[in-house]
């Protein structure tokens, strides 16, 4: 079932030399200037089927910050943490919304819709937090992305954290107004201090198609042959990623690309092919509704060529 | 990839005779007598497979109202008219928001915010009328759905037509502001007309199933071998489907069942599983969400036992 | 406590005079071509005190089309008819949106928030339909204004009605809305045609002023000497006109004016000085709330300059 | 045209004697334990009229706190100091939403509605701390208030200060969220802190009474002469007061009161008989909207019997 890896490094290959050349970028995030500083020119491409061939393109082996991209990992975390008692928690509908608005908690009632939103994942970072210290907390995130790309190298960009802490009242707002609903049980300033880091942890293209292959593979560490999460629990954790994954753009990704994916603010989105392959995309410039617009087509093509759209082929 | 015959016809038995029986069935809608008047213990379970084969179990041969199942024939239909240009009249985002809410109209200038809400599916329906009286548009409707399911016999109810027009006054409220901003092209009646009666389609849940087959064999009849819809937008349907198929409830059967599925309040749900099969069921009992309670756990079974989730076997 | 004869008319000249020349006057409406065919420099102000002196300056005898203005007269009407139940019908807070959005309408189960917004006036139409033909209730309407007016010639402008009538679909989507609900009793076409038609009543500032006189004087009509309506209710008409007279405005009219008012998009106003005077302006300019420009600063100067503010001299 | 001293005491009495004996009395707050614990059968009621007479009946000389009532004093100092370049900051329009709702700011960019709304009182007090620490802007309020009401024994409930700090999630929300906009420009928790403590002045319904005489007087101090605002601010307070007073509610006080008015969730009101008397009137339960309920009855009763409603005797 898989492609024949010469046949998917070529894909690949040819897809990022046509993609490195384009001009129709869309902006830079430039909230804080940790984000704005990158390069906009840079694009990545990484493929890691269910074989273990990783087909890799451009800047693949460059750090940038994942952001929104890690509502996937504590996302997995906290299920397994706490099971399905988490959905008493946050929703599991798309937002229909911009993707930090508030209305929606006012209706209802502080619950978030869904883990991908900023408020839903402020809420599963608070269910992680719960009975630990925020720094304990990061540290068992940070160890939990590790095992999963399976390098010890991955770490927090302290300057991206600070920056978005100091910056990040939308957030404040958000976890506040769900605190005022008793949605939030820890002091809102630790769950927003291990929220604010554990986006800024910065990994390559290379990295993250590592660690996103237990959502291709059923739940399983490739590497280690241990589980990450029960199979179940993975094909929905692909169900999230489809339906919610992309802000208000995510029935579009899923109408063009056809695959489970989260994208981030860094322009790097995660995608799966399931029972196929982990593949990860970084350009910095974004969509209107934020999203990676050079990643969204690479991811478009990508599925095209290799019939991996899990709506027919 | 198909499942073997027995296995299927073993499936699709043992979870209707398991689900015949239980009592946790939800209500039965009653906002029309047509629809009230239905038997709430009425069951059927009807899959189709990519190689003709097809299991049927319950009350298969029961004629039905198909309500907003007919949104997909007619999101098809104007695809095919009008191509692209459909996504100028609406768009194609989950809209996070009870079933016929009217404000996210009022943020969205007008625009639906996909072709499976009720105000979408208007917008999609005038399409359709464009250039034509309302009775040929119908007629064109109802050709079109016969012919998917190679069935002549397919007709509208007309008794429950008249009594949603009679008192349709929501859509009606919809029609109007779509109008308002122009989204709506010919008389309001007109375009309400021909929404109320090819949503008052009868079809019985084998029907359903062969109508269905495009969707799952990458746009072609199988028994024309004529193509119905390019299979790229046979696959885009799908994705619709998933992300906004269910209401506010869309998040929730593709976390559950994993497949493309649109319900419909008369208890009818058609599901897609891409590649393998068509597949129908009807229970009239309905969720909070307007969903078939029974259909969506009839469905949620199958799915798990033959593997079909697109999320991961 | 009337102002003498000749300072009120000094007053009115002076004022009119000054306005007159003012280049900034916004626009005129122009949804339907009868509005925007008036004369955008016409300019009327007309003062009728509670000692039945009258002062008028500009084209004070000239038609325009009252429009929402028509309101006040209604809503006196339905009072009269059917009392406080009125208000189980609608309710008396201010909007706090955009004229005719239907957003509240969803959130409070189709009951409009007052009684001035245009839901809440249809609602106020409907009650006054009830057990009539919509051609009886608009007699009665009509001869309720013309007996206000002490003035039998004062009718309806039936192009204004009309084309009205074909346009007004934002005003059916919201009857509509509310028929939903139950809120509206009569067939919606027959209300909606009483609504457009009162809507496009024809009067002169000097007719209009005469009208408003029972306001300013607890409730009676002082040609007559008859009650028209029992004076705490008059007094809580000119409530309501305060708080929500002017559309998104009418915090902003408080402010400045400080006098009940009830403005149209025809680009009069009718406002009210409690015990002291009824008064009629009107400049069909229009500012970004759909209030008279004009209208609104020669109220302001009179108020400040005859000290009739009701919240201090 | 002040009532005779003996008119309006026996006025104030009477309706003091028949309003404590009901039983009909409404919720105390009880988001705090502090607001909770006040004995729910007090009441009290005090006219200052602008001769300087005083009439009080009831519990007029025990304290309770004034609450949202300081959004009178703070916003006219804030006016004081910044003029009408106050209103690039705060709206002056009705909400006609509950009162600590954050849906309209999403809508308006962080600007909230009007001053007497959480939000916009946050705003405001956000001014008045500009250029200060929050210790001197709250010695600043405070030292106004003493003056208005000439005792300089008013003084701020820290236990109540401090409860509202520990649990005011919704308006930490609020204020982060204008911060995210740029319209709070201090540190989120300075503003808050003085916020909290200037609701949480504790006064007499005597010294309210007193503390309000410049809004009666067209801004001037009785005792000292001194002008404590412009005549014209003076009423353009009034105005908002009686447009937004009161909540969601704000329209019904105008209805059946016919006064300007400024409630609090500790159960008192302020309200103002422009030219005539200030008045202030204390009872803890509230209703629905969280205005006093019997201090409402009172305030109807007063302006009935002694024709003071500002929309005609």
């Amino acid at each position: 079932m898989n492609q024949p890896a010469p046949e998917l490094d070529r894909a690949v290959k040819e897809i990022a030399d046509e993609l490195r050349v384009r001009t129709d970028r869309g902006e830079v995030a430039s909230y804080i200037p940790e984000l704005a500083k990158v390069d906009p020119s840079a694009f990545a491409l990484v493929v890691v089927d269910t074989a273990g061939n990783v087909a890799a393109a451009g800047d693949a082996d460059t750090l940038f910050s994942i952001q929104s991209i890690s509502k996937v990992f504590t996302l997995t975390l906290a299920i397994g943490k706490v099971g399905n008692r988490l959905w008493q928690r946050v929703g599991r509908e798309p937002s229909g919304s911009p993707f930090n608005s508030i209305i929606q908690l006012e209706f209802e009632k502080g619950i978030p819709r869904n883990p991908f939103i900023n408020a839903g994942a402020i809420a599963v970072t608070d269910v992680i937090l719960s009975g630990h210290q925020p720094r304990e907390a990061l540290g068992e995130i940070l160890r939990f992305v590790r095992f999963l790309a399976d390098d010890s190298s991955i770490a927090i960009d302290k300057a991206v954290a600070a920056s978005e802490q100091r910056t990040g009242f939308r957030n404040a707002a958000l976890a506040n107004y769900m605190k005022s609903f008793g949605v939030i049980e820890n002091p809102v300033e630790h769950t927003l201090g291990v929220y604010f880091h554990h986006c800024a942890i910065a990994m390559t293209c290379r990295q993250l198609a590592m660690a996103g292959r237990y959502l291709a593979q059923f739940g399983s560490n490739p590497t280690t042959g241990l589980s990450v999460v029960h199979p179940e629990r993975a094909r929905r954790i692909n169900a999230l990623m489809l339906t919610c994954g992309h802000y208000d753009g995510s029935g579009e990704f899923a109408y063009r690309v056809g695959l489970p994916g989260k994208s981030g603010v860094g322009g790097g989105i995660l995608a799966v092919a399931p029972g196929k392959a982990s593949i990860a995309v970084w350009s910095p410039g974004l969509d209107a509704s934020g999203n990676s617009r050079l990643g969204q087509i690479a991811l478009e093509q990508l599925s095209k060529r290799l019939g991996w759209s899990i709506f027919g082929a």
